[in-house]
């Protein structure tokens, strides 16, 4: 079955990121060894790698060297892993649990959480700007740029901005699709495009990935909210429901769960129709969009 | 007088900071505005600029234009500002007051103060990664990867975690230092040689201006903790006395008052030796090690 194959590849590379984070995460050593300790926590052992395999899978379509491309997913996991960190904390979305386990702030306290979310923010841009990553310069300054613009106040932290403001002002759904666009979507289409960048590929092949990434995010955004609608916490391995908890405006509250589903499939489809372009390289991207719409956690 | 001639020049290189940083800082639009209001909130209206003045003296020496000294001053300072940010926070050092005027989660709240911190840390290597900091890449990226290594585990972030486990158990002389090299020095480290990566400098200047950075560093540190120690809040426009409230050890409270700023003004001539290959340009720089064991905030 094509979705077990995908998992398969999914699970396989997942395991390739765990072990590339784990060499790039600071050893737990020294009086501050309650930092590192707390970013390995957070950072190995769970999540799906879903950017990490996403910048792999650009990668690949360009033929770029696996070491560049795991270099590159890492720092998107960073820079997803931190975020993940700040936002259980009490002072946002106050969650205790994370991929089955105790948040970090749980875990140690509220202190190393917030400096381990700020080590894992600041590695990623260590990551990228090694040699190591690309033998060019240009290359990985352009992703640094676009890493940071993807993840600052005009990105990810701005995406969690309005999701805060949001919270007893619902917002319609234009405002949601771009509080998504921004929250998630920025770093997924980083993680897409992040392939192109270090493959110095076309702009023909760039703009196609960015409209993939644009129409998969939305799509894995609104999966998002039918699961947090209808999971259950066990399987999800986190707090599920508390969107309608907090009272906020999901693509599921305005939309309704059938039509919410359609447009995920219908976004998912149009994902896949970006990539016309290119050949059988892109049958896990493929395959991803569909993914995105079907899993169950 | 020198001393107030020092200061005119720190003053007027206040002024130049500022305007970079309302520049470069994000606009107050959009449902995500409240963060950019945290954000400017922090960054506009105080402190010393002492980071962005060692930025700018040290590019100085190597007549680097001033667009890209300003540029890398400003990211130094959003590091500088971002570790403030979060330092103040109830789960850190508990601060409401910051430059004499409500910390950021005090006149906004918790999250948003998170927020902005974490956008503000972001925005720095944003701001490195534009091609208008430098035409070159290479340059840009080196400037990206020692930031990168001065804020996180292995500096300024790894210096805030010793700082955090050194409550209740004092370190010694030598775990002070470690600390504070970590903590502050690795930062103002990044400031004083970000003007030799700009200007492409010799190795044996670069050297120097590490050296310089390093006494420097610590004698600014000495200073502060006489200021903790001895100054009053008013003055200072944070809380005073907060190092013994906590139970932490410092350099004041291990070597005494006398010792300590005899040790301070010793760093401070040590550090004024390393600049002997320099000519008058880096007379400011001369100053800036004496200013810091004189001033009064």
């Amino acid at each position: 079955m094509a979705g077990s194959l995908f998992e398969a590849a999914l699970s396989e590379h997942a395991s390739d990121i765990e072990k590339a984070l784990d060499r790039l995460l600071p050893r737990v050593e020294g009086p501050e060894s309650r930092l590192a300790e707390a970013m390995r926590y957070a950072a190995l052992g769970g999540g799906k790698r879903f950017r990490p395999f996403l910048v792999a899978q650009s990668a690949r379509l360009f033929a770029v060297n696996s070491e560049s491309a795991l270099r590159a997913a890492a720092a998107a996991e960073c820079v997803h892993i931190y975020s993940l960190v700040h936002d259980d904390m009490p002072c946002m979305d106050d969650d205790d649990l994370r991929h089955g386990k105790p948040a970090v702030h749980k875990a140690f306290d509220e202190a190393t959480a917030m400096l381990a979310g700020d080590a894992l923010l600041t590695l990623a841009f260590e990551i990228i700007a090694d040699p190591a990553t690309h033998e060019r310069a240009r290359v990985r300054i352009e992703l640094v740029r676009r890493l940071a613009a993807a993840a600052g106040a005009r990105g990810m932290v701005g995406g969690q901005m309005i999701d805060l403001k949001s919270e007893g002002a619902p917002l319609d759904i234009g405002g949601i699709t771009r509080l998504q666009l921004l929250k998630t979507g920025a770093l997924i289409a980083f993680s897409c495009e992040a392939g192109a960048v270090l493959g110095r590929a076309s702009v023909e092949a760039e703009h196609a990935l960015h409209a993939y990434a644009h129409d998969m995010g939305l799509a894995y955004q609104i999966a998002d909210d039918l699961l947090d609608a209808e999971g259950d916490t066990d399987l999800m391995g986190k707090r599920a429901g508390k969107d309608a908890a907090a009272g906020k405006a999901t693509f599921v509250s305005i939309l309704g769960t059938d039509r919410a589903r359609a447009q995920a499939r219908m976004l998912a489809e149009q994902a896949v129709q970006h990539l016309d372009l290119f050949d059988e390289r892109a049958d896990l991207l493929r395959q991803a969009a569909h993914f995105v719409i079907t899993r169950r956690n």
